[in-house]
């Protein structure tokens, strides 16, 4: 325990302003202390929306918002737009892009990256949905595929390029697939008169037998069944194991000639952790006390994506929005709690149930004790999302967006900021 | 003059998705001919509000607008993502990244590019303002300037991230200058409670010895008091002769330290006219005979900003979008002529008038033989720019966006999409 000070105002460092972040700054909102809040972006990035980015439906910037803007009104926080490169725990000291940084407790919600399991090709080749960066990326490369293939006289290129393979039936992949099939089928039809929809194929590729697994086997199914309605092949069971940018080898040693490999297969902890000189869990996450102190250094927490912690069943507790979400305002609590000299309280989570879509007026959710699919869960899903985004602009801009894509079929951002045009072929004389 | 082959449908490529191109593509809409269009974006930009991309006041994709999307009505149109590469006109051929393409008629529409005047330095180390790529790059650098300028306690090293330089007094300098003004004073503020306005300087640097010279010095009178209001200092007969990413290099000797300078002080034809072998003018423009033709190629016309024509008075045609637009048109219907073995009309330029915004409230205008200043011309500039944006999406976001700017003071799209976190300082301890 420290001893404070007289007239010592305490100092707490928030490293990251994801969902864990964010809660665990607002949390000490009132408190008698000073926050500083880093992240390397200035912006918080509402995450669950991230695949609508990489598949055209809204704006980079809807769903990012400000950091600033957020905490306009909390006195007591200064937020640093900064990188942290290490840790001095001894001295309770961290290093950051912008120098460094004293503290008397630290909570660390530094997320999670993508997980390739030391695939180096895949890692090189496909594409990964974790930052705003990414989803550009994906929309640039996607619709850039698209352009091209309009263009290919050659049936066998032209099909490779028309085929889309998302390699994990998680959330992300299941809403990424449901996502593509729609941008094609329904949006881009419209503005391409020379593409062949039976050319198109979006496959999902799922290690395990079953789709999103934190539901029910029942709402599974409906999952997969609502996919393969929309044209999604999805295949169980089906590993990928290398892909070259052309094709993509699975483990059985099938080959499926394609220009798009999404990777939504799995994710790690930020391997920042590994400085921190701790032992790690696997996915590279802290293990952490019920407390969420990191062990042996009671006055750092840990939250959200980063972190190994068991629910009185035993079980892992998933790295979701929710979860980092009340473990911030658990640690923020707790932080204080030990800066005090008070005991500190086993963080317990509340599960609020699980949500997925798959795409306009499909979904799947499991809340309230009650499993739902269909329209009322993608009703559900569309009124969640809304009410959680951050700040005026995005609920405004993202409702009109979707107001309109739902009356006109419409996508929204069907931009190339990057065009890539090395690529010399054959011109289909007109 | 082609005899054309009987059951042979003319084939007319068009360079360029900018105003010239798209109007000269809308104008062969009921022709019986083949129409391509090649553009290396697969977008139109709006680039009269390329500006407000720079100063965070409209988002990347509400100015740009998909050309698939213009012409899905337009049966006799293809387009293709493709840049070209180079020329054959003796066989009617051109070299693009999507391999070779014959034509009947050609149009360049090929637009311009920053003209750097051969200062190699300032080429180097300066933003420009010219494609949507840059808008966003200049917003990114401006909004991080400002993240670092909060954390440094070093006066001078804080002065110099908060020290804006514009060079170049036409539309583009003056725009920018404005619009940066009330990022700084009227939004930034907001967030940033440790952003001390006297320590941001924005200065206007211009070589000759009035803003806007498309306007009367009246006009231009009005226009620089306006800024002067705004708070920017505008400096006339100063060009600028080097910039080191550090200090501006006035001619003077003078240096002033700056870490953002912005280049608005010329363009130049696109480079890729040098390709095509006939002698080119000031500023690489192409002299078009008044039929907009090629000198040496009948069958290839040339518009807009890559091209040197002059008016009945002798005066060259200013590099406007009006101009390019009827330009466009003019081209048109003179390829269609050239091809049916009918006379060519010279182009005549209908001057429709100029404007120009300072920022909220403020602008100049100069039609209809009036000349106007201050809210009257600002709300014409609002209505002009909003009625001619291409597409319901951006109509009614940018309105959206910009009744709420107005009467919320609030800056929207305040993201750093790619921060540089390389800029190790001591952290100012909290």
């Amino acid at each position: 325990m420290v001893s404070l000070k007289p007239n010592t105002i305490p100092h707490i460092v928030i490293v990251g302003s994801g969902f864990g972040g964010l809660k665990a700054a607002q949390a000490l909102a009132k408190a008698a202390v000073h926050v500083t809040l880093l992240d390397r972006h200035n912006y918080h990035l509402f995450q669950p929306l991230l695949y609508q980015v990489a598949t055209a439906g809204v704006s980079p910037d809807e769903i990012a918002y400000p950091v600033h803007a957020i905490f306009r009104r909390q006195k007591n926080l200064e937020f640093r737009l900064a990188e942290v490169s290490g840790f001095d725990p001894a001295n309770r000291r961290l290093f950051t892009s912008a120098g460094e940084l004293g503290y008397d407790a630290l909570i660390l919600a530094v997320g999670s990256t993508t997980n390739f399991f030391e695939l180096d090709e895949v890692e090189k080749n496909a594409l990964k949905l974790k930052h705003l960066e990414d989803a550009e990326a994906i929309r640039n490369h996607i619709l850039q595929q698209v352009e091209l293939a309009v263009q290919e006289p050659d049936l066998a290129l032209r099909r490779a390029r028309l085929t889309f393979v998302v390699a994990g039936g998680g959330p992300t992949g299941v809403e990424t697939a449901g996502a593509l099939s729609e941008l094609m089928r329904l949006v881009l039809h419209k503005d391409y008169a020379h593409l062949d929809p039976t050319e198109i194929r979006i496959l999902l590729l799922e290690a395990a037998d079953r789709l999103i697994p934190v539901f029910s086997p029942r709402l599974s199914a409906k999952a997969f069944s609502a996919l393969v309605k929309k044209g999604v092949e999805v295949r169980f069971n089906t590993p990928v194991s290398s892909y070259d940018g052309t094709r993509v080898t699975l483990k059985s040693g099938e080959m499926i000639a394609a220009r798009t490999l999404i990777w939504a297969a799995g994710m790690r902890a930020s391997p920042l952790l590994q400085r921190l000189g701790t032992p790690l869990e696997a996915q590279g996450r802290v293990k952490v006390l019920p407390t969420l102190q990191v062990p042996e250094h009671p006055e750092i927490f840990a939250i959200g994506d980063a972190v190994y912690l068991e629910d009185s069943q035993g079980r892992s507790l998933p790295q979701l929005a929710p979860v980092a979400m009340q473990q911030g305002e658990a640690a923020a609590h707790n932080a204080l709690s030990y800066l005090a000299g008070g005991p500190l309280q086993p963080f317990v989570y509340k599960d609020p149930g699980n949500l997925a879509t798959i795409g306009r007026n499909q979904a799947v959710a499991s809340l309230w004790g009650l499993e739902l699919s269909g329209f009322v869960a993608w009703f559900l899903w569309v009124a969640v999302h809304i009410l959680r985004l951050i700040g005026f602009r995005s609920r405004i801009l993202v409702m009109i967006e979707w107001i309109r894509d739902y009356l006109f079929y419409n996508g929204a951002v069907l931009i190339i900021s990057n065009p890539v045009l090395d690529n010399p072929g054959p011109f289909k004389k007109p």
